[in-house]
């Protein structure tokens, strides 16, 4: 049978977390609540330790993501790349800062792997703020961030997409430690 | 509103083209079928001039992809990240060599931008057939195939994954300069 319909799906809780109409204001912000997303995963066991969202200029919510690699048997569902697909159907576009005024945010728990790297590059977000650093999530946990660009924050620079490291970073640790430690899937 | 749920699709008339039971015996016929479903994608006016399919070790169709960008709002709806999600969904695994046997192949009509790259790492495929290379593209459409590791061959073969090039890349070039000189969106 020919496959042609992918259905992919965040799970029923983050009903309970977002809100829409809260404000997150600052970088720190934006980053705390992809970690609590992360952290949120891994207690209702609905995929790998990472959250990610996207923000608008209006320092709002316009979509979140949590890794479904496992629940979903879909490798390209990371948190990243949830956000952006989400963010996306929602707005109708394929390039978040061609709908919204810049700056378009995404705020992750843990820096991109390659893949969710180079969908950085095509989403259409000005700014990439992230938690862990690749060697956190390489250290506290099996998971591999795969081959990336030697000056991956040069070339993303270069497309005028501003990087920010290292925001909160210890509780983004946090998670990955916890989740490592009780064996978790490395997928 | 809250968007929790993702939906993309490939167009109709792929289930004219896609025959499950046909053998695609050899490299050459695989990414003949990738940029035959490129060409097509084109005449329907259904997206992106990319097309690409994954194989199994019997030289059977698991999934086809084209490109979706533009009429599904999606920026990661390329035609390898399609066929990948699609054959993952199929087969109910989210690594595509852990529930077939090796080799699994995707040909692709295009050398896979840094997006798809990224997402070849972690489908599951053992083999990567390639038409059209990313110099091609960039000199006769105006798409960008972004930041790629210097060594992006050396990685994916460190990774096992065996990277075959140049298969008829004069008839992959052919589509993507019909698409060109008609002016086609770059997306």
């Amino acid at each position: 049978m020919l496959y042609t319909q992918i259905q992919l799906s965040l799970p029923d809780w983050v009903h309970q977390v977002v809100d829409h109409a809260a404000l997150f204001r600052g970088d720190e912000a934006k980053v705390a609540l992809a970690i609590e997303l992360a952290r949120l995963n891994v207690e209702h066991g609905s995929g790998g330790p990472f959250g990610a969202a996207v923000f608008g200029p209006d320092d709002r919510i316009v979509a979140v993501g949590v890794n479904r690699v496992v629940p979903q048997n879909t490798s390209l569902a990371h948190a990243e790349n949830m956000a952006y697909m989400l963010a996306q159907q929602r707005l109708q576009t394929f390039r978040l800062n061609g709908a919204l005024a810049s700056p378009v945010t995404l705020a992750t728990s843990a820096q991109p792997c390659c893949q969710c790297y180079g969908a950085t590059v095509w989403a259409g977000v000005d700014r990439l703020l992230i938690g862990a650093r690749a060697e956190d999530v390489e250290a506290l946990t099996e998971f591999d961030e795969g081959p990336l660009p030697a000056d991956w924050v040069g070339e993303l620079t270069k497309r005028n997409i501003e990087v920010v490291r290292d925001l909160h970073r210890e509780a983004a640790c946090a998670v990955l430690a916890a989740y490592g430690q009780r064996g978790g899937s490395k997928y």
